[in-house]
């Protein structure tokens, strides 16, 4: 078997669900569409630099010292000691800027993957998660795995611990379809951080953590019912909901529609549902933009099955 | 087929590990042995009543009114709308005073199973339980439930919520053994209770809710290793370990015989470890025991499988 060396590769990473609602900061889910795609070539100025960047309306950095994809991919090729590589990176965003729909994080896992890949997959996929963290603490000032570990593995994803870093796949149901809805506004998950509070009641703790443990549980037994229980969240949701106009009432509209719960995707704005079955989903969507746009607020609406696959190779030449 | 009114019913049930470590006032499991056994017999004086204590060394109080077994019955009795019937309580302890394994739970669950069976089994088992938590309410000055319903349920038990009552039982693999070792001191879950702070930081949250989920997790997928690294609790442990003389060396004893985690059982001082087969969990039981006998601290030591079935009754009449 011949070895042809690659000299270009587009990687797909997808959007996904931080937190869950109950799960602050340790779990996290990847849909289907939308996604950020990153193309990688080889380049003989023996540095990573960013070639190219479109969809941001041009806000995002081009210096390869601050953009989330080529911090990422610097991390990556210290770690296998190719510094001298150069690679250039085109990233088209998809995914809108500071959505909660873990936007930077699919532009390093994208850029992440297509670089392994160009260079022969010198790691396992679950193995390249260090380096997008890396890249995720260049945008959010703070290196989180949850948007990170479901956009690179897909599925619903547990992160137990980050030092050691432990990722666990928790199997969701068949019939699990999630709702996201973008009001057309902006939160930094920089900011969203800084209205929380440092200490939490031992009360709140303990509800937080039965939830967490709950979900994984209706998760794990196909119990949509208790899905929809335990997407509580009483320690973010509580100082982060009021960044979102009508929040409450979206959420009342998402309920009355048939969803199992509704909650905040990440830091925000974006807010998600999880439905039994597309058809809920379908009517869900309509009746939480519809809320939205009952005060002037415009919207986008996705809905998508669980991703089970995550960042995928889409071209190689 | 004739109906034969009973007279007299026995039933058993069993000691409990509150809070399996990281599941701090959410978590219990049960166990085949040592359990308590209530005896209760119709009576025409119309109230219920203690008629006898054995094994408590006189410190259990016979008043009906203070008493947890009797409490939870009058509870039950008023729920059914059966004040008038009169109940004789024969209580048999088996379990230590004070010593984190669920002993006045075990009391209060086995009275109310023994008299639901006297009078024609008018409710579930699993509906019994808000009348036993009324009972655990006068022994622990706070109705929970991580004793009382694994001790009436059996298995794994997750308690979501109290109000309302939200129990979920957690699958366990068939390998899991539990090893409690009871060091010969006492303490008083209301003094355990007051060693803990109100407030705890949103990090050890975190953490705390990321390993609740991730032993459910464990738990399900049959994750030996998994369970092992949630068995971790940076709320509790660290406040309640002082209280148990060479906590963190019968740790360090247990883990180096084999256990996949250690904790303290409930509110403490009883301490359990969770084995993969019972050849290891014989093996961790001796260690822990020899740890704490050499500070001249003995103890009692039971190694169990998971109970799967919680309260029985053990004879009717």
């Amino acid at each position: 078997m011949s070895f042809m060396p690659l000299i270009s590769v587009s990687a797909f990473a997808p959007a996904s669900i931080g937190n869950v609602s109950c799960g602050f900061d340790v779990f996290g889910m990847a849909i289907h569409e939308p996604g950020d795609e990153v193309t990688v070539s080889l380049a003989k100025h023996g540095e990573v630099r960013m070639k190219s960047i479109t969809g941001d309306g041009g806000r995002l950095p081009s210096d390869a010292g601050r953009n989330t994809a080529s911090v990422a991919v610097q991390a990556f090729l210290r770690h296998i000691n190719s510094t001298n590589t150069g690679i250039d990176i085109s990233l088209t965003k998809n995914l809108p800027l500071g959505s909660g729909m873990g936007s930077s994080a699919a532009s390093a896992v994208a850029a992440v993957v297509a670089t392994n890949a160009l260079l022969g997959a010198p790691l396992n996929k679950v193995d390249l998660l260090p380096f997008v963290l890396e890249g995720e603490a260049v945008a959010c000032g703070d290196g989180h795995a949850d948007n990170a570990a479901p956009s690179l593995l897909g599925g619903l994803v547990l992160v137990r611990s980050l030092q050691p870093l432990d990722v666990i796949s928790i199997p969701t149901p068949p019939d699990l379809v999630c709702v996201l809805v973008h009001p057309h506004i902006e939160i930094k998950t920089r900011d969203a951080r800084k209205v929380l509070k440092e200490q939490i009641s031992l009360r709140d703790g303990v509800a937080q953590w039965a939830n967490t443990a709950a979900l994984v549980a209706g998760m794990m037994k196909s119990d949509y019912e208790l899905i929809g229980r335990s997407l509580v969240d009483v320690v973010a949701e509580p100082y982060r909901a009021p960044l979102i106009p009508a929040f409450y009432d979206v959420r009342q509209a998402a309920l009355q529609a048939g969803a199992l719960g509704m909650g905040i995707s990440g830091s925000g704005p974006t807010v998600f549902a999880l439905c039994r079955g597309r058809e809920v989903a379908q009517r869900v969507s309509h009746a939480m933009a519809a809320r939205f746009a009952s005060i002037n607020l415009e919207s986008d609406r996705f809905v998508s099955g669980v991703n089970a696959t995550g960042a995928r190779i889409v071209s190689a030449l």
